[in-house]
């Protein structure tokens, strides 16, 4: 089969990309390297086609979808923090990029999408853990409205154009490759100065993670034993951690023992950082799915990752 | 206080001028003219500030929002039957038209928007009537899906810059400026042909309809008696009316006893088309409002003036 991944040099895509080349399809990995990264293609650039393009490019995208059986959605802007500074980046990235991903995908005759969305759409809900049929949601950052227009837009092409639609509310993910999240910024700060970290927040936020190898199973058992035309699964660990247990984890990886914790303060690292994310991941494991590591198994292989790959911290703001 | 309605000469729009009018504020109707009609301004034109403009034109927006107190938005695409032709109009006249709305608000410091969402955002629930918390929906229409996009952003806007954002889910409107829905396609096709009426689907699909009055007195209730930050209200009334009734009422109305009903056939009357709509309306009746009239006394009060009024089905395809 003909696989398109986009945002196919980052974290999540490039990952995705890997699994294919192995499983022998053939893959066209699309990514404008805004943050992606063309050493993630590393182990897979013989065997696949790399296209730098945007998704805002029409033209670039549409010829890129030809003869394309399946696309991995997987490209956005997931600077959650800094919404607030440029709003219409997430509707310009997200939402207008995934309807241009939908259209050239119309325009080719490709009918089915696996579509990164987020468990942030739930907003903060009063449930936990909080299950994929959770109440109406009411949206509390840009992000997570972007990408809650992004998954009702891929349920009208499956409803108006028999689209078969594969979307993954995902948890944070931690594991090789990754650029993004506080594990990263912990590293980062901790590299640049020893004696102090600065905690967004109080601290005491509950946070849940998900190993991207796990994730990965996840997402190819779903494709795989799913027949409906809309097909919605959260992905996560039945398990949450604190922020402080993250920080003491990268500081005992580090070895750094006296670190002192300065806290912006407040229940939330920003406007719309949420307190508390679980997310019921019965659905998923009714298809034979758990994950493997847990949530501090995790952490401990992210920091060991990045430790290695100090590059990463460079080369990202 | 000054006012800034978009879709100000629409049905909706210009009735919502025109009640602000009657109450000494000052109005500026911003329109593009593509659907809504100057003649809906009659009796207000010499009271208000028209703008004809589009809400993509980002400069003419900012602009109009100079020293406004509150905005209703309720310019909108609203030609649902016709949106798998060209599916990016929603995203682009309803979703983007509400990011430039929101956008321009922020620039001028203004903070208040009412916005007409739909019922149709509920997908095809299993509840009815259906309430506000309803399960996480699954859109069928890439109008609804727009509708549910615009609702995100204005819940991130409330969260993320202190917005006050009213969210009002409307199943359809009927009564005087009425030129969109199944009784002015009936009248226009009858008034041609006395002797057939197509009807889309079997006839059988359960409606909701609101008199436009009764929906503007829940409009303005609504906005005096809430003091959240993010305020959504269904707005409907606690009955439904099949669409061979209304059929028959038309009928009746044009003195046309024999007309053979042509049906098109299944559940639908086009792919995204609800067989079944019936709103919870017990949050906005909690704040002292009900519905004066029936649907039925609607439905007639719309079919007389649309006879009344012919000019509007010459206008309008």
């Amino acid at each position: 089969m003909k696989y398109l991944v986009t945002g196919g040099a980052g974290f999540v895509g490039s990952t995705i990309v890997d699994r294919l080349v192995a499983q022998g399809h053939e893959v066209i990995a699309y990514d404008n390297l805004s943050t992606g990264n063309l050493k993630f293609l590393e182990q897979s650039k013989e065997h696949i086609t790399f296209i730098k393009a945007d998704l805002l490019d029409m033209p670039a995208l549409t010829q890129a979808m030809r003869g394309v059986d399946f696309v991995f959605h997987m490209a956005a802007n997931a600077d959650i923090k800094d919404n607030l500074k440029n709003p219409t980046i997430c509707l310009e990235q997200n939402t207008i990029a995934t309807s241009n991903v939908l259209e050239a995908m119309r325009a080719n005759n490709v009918k089915r999408i696996a579509f990164a969305s987020t468990g942030s759409v739930y907003g903060e809900p009063d449930k936990f853990p909080t299950p994929e049929t959770y109440t109406f949601p009411i949206q509390t950052s840009m992000y997570a409205a972007s990408k809650l227009a992004c998954e009702g837009l891929l349920q009208a092409y499956a409803t108006g154009y028999g689209f078969q639609v594969f979307i993954f509310r995902f948890v944070s993910l931690m594991g090789e490759r990754y650029t993004h999240g506080c594990v990263f910024d912990f590293s980062k700060k901790l590299l640049a100065n020893a004696h102090e970290l600065p905690i967004l927040g109080n601290g005491k936020q509950r946070k849940s993670y998900l190993y991207i190898q796990d994730c990965m199973d996840a997402l190819f058992i779903a494709i795989e034993k799913s027949s409906g035309n809309i097909n919605i699964y959260n992905l996560g660990t039945e398990e949450y951690i604190e922020v402080n247990t993250i920080a003491d984890m990268v500081c005992r990886e580090l070895h750094l023992p006296n670190v002192k914790y300065i806290y912006s303060g407040g229940e939330r690292g920003w406007v719309g950082d949420s307190p508390f994310i679980l997310l019921d991941i019965t659905k998923m494991k009714s298809l034979g799915w758990k994950p493997k590591l847990s949530i501090a198994q995790s952490v401990h292989k992210t920091i060991h990752w990045i430790n290695e790959n100090q590059w990463v911290l460079k080369e990202r703001k």
